[in-house]
């Protein structure tokens, strides 16, 4: 059973379809966006398909996982990273369901006139986008120093949405009955937007777990034994 | 390596942890919501400290995975069992923190006057409450059609949070500036509850996965190859 050569290509193979994955994943997050910026509902038209694929890919990603541990049975550093493997499966599959709920809330709002022209959304998009990006990188190129870059970075997509929530609820005060609706809308985008940094950030945690054997998951909480 | 008892026992061990850490993450919500709902502030002086023990216990599961998949090499049942585990502790761990979100939204609630009785939002907790309890029961008794019947249940929690919604944006268009904040952090609260039921959903489906070696995540789609 044990070939390390074709265990090394399986892996490296595992690693592309977790790689396509995420960019499927992070395409329906711009897509969703730029529809809710542009005002253009056609942009986010294929989402669902897309979501399709990403479900696929999780079902797929999770077979080959199995059969890895089952057919070499690896131990160490290999077994490390086909653990964050199933993980970070579950974490990009969870990315595109929050793609596919921007688009429902995307859906609304495009139904009404704008309340406010979006500015700080589209930032927490491109900031969550580049976090997801890294820790994807980080977990290529199996670099803790990325990875814990895309940890920090996360601070500032809960400080915009914060900002975000302050913004609509000063708005809401305002204007309520014409515009209530429309802004939790967008509150929730935000909080969508939010949680997509949060999984990229698991992601990047279990990069990290994966490279050290060293978990950063609760700083200052040892393990018993 | 091979000690099919001690294996059985240790598995049989793990299986007490995750149904251990689960309870404390009930333990969490239920002190939160019941803070909430006869505006005690007390009765939730305790989750800080409760999440420390959800998340020492998630980095202690970890270890134990690894360490029986890499002394054991279990294939079949036990893999799937290990693979599950792996991912349930990240499950349990995420209703610790969404338990905490909770409770930093009842921290605003309870300085303020009440909106509103709270009537669906303790629904709401005793569902996602039921549905997580039924979940772990599943994995201990590997009873696959219980776990149908939480993914099941799911529907009820989902109807609950529109409810909610729905008169929360009925009240803050009626009181607009008044209530605004106020309304806004209960509907932040049913979210987070929507989003417990939602993980013990997510368990569900992987007890069905290691009973049944069958994947009920995306019905309709069948794996390549």
């Amino acid at each position: 059973m044990n070939h390390p050569r074709q265990f090394d290509k399986e892996l490296a193979d595992l690693k592309r379809q977790l790689m396509m994955m995420a960019s499927i994943a992070a395409k329906m997050t711009d897509h969703v966006i730029t529809a809710l910026a542009s005002r253009d509902e056609s942009i986010a038209q294929d989402v669902d398909g897309l979501e399709q694929d990403v479900n696929r890919m999780q079902l797929e990603i999770d077979e080959i996982v199995l059969t890895l541990l089952a057919t070499h049975q690896p131990v160490a550093a290999d077994l490390r990273f086909l653990l964050a493997a199933t993980r970070i499966n579950s974490e990009l599959e969870r990315v595109g369901d929050l793609a596919i709920n921007i688009s429902e809330n995307a859906r609304t709002l495009l139904q009404q006139p704008p309340v406010k022209p979006l500015i700080d959304i589209p930032k927490m998009a491109k900031a969550a986008r580049d976090m997801l990006d890294k820790a994807m990188q980080a977990l290529v190129q199996a670099d803790p120093l990325l990875a814990q870059t895309v940890i920090m970075m996360d601070d500032i997509v809960d400080r915009l949405c914060d900002q975000v929530k302050d913004d609509l609820l000063t708005l809401m005060k305002q204007n309520s009955d014409a515009t209530v609706e429309r802004s939790l809308a967008l509150v929730l985008v935000a909080r969508h937007l939010e949680r997509i940094a949060d999984h990229a950030t698991n992601i990047a945690e279990d990069v990290i777990y994966m490279c050290q054997g060293k978990d950063v998951r609760h700083p200052g909480i040892s393990r018993k034994g």
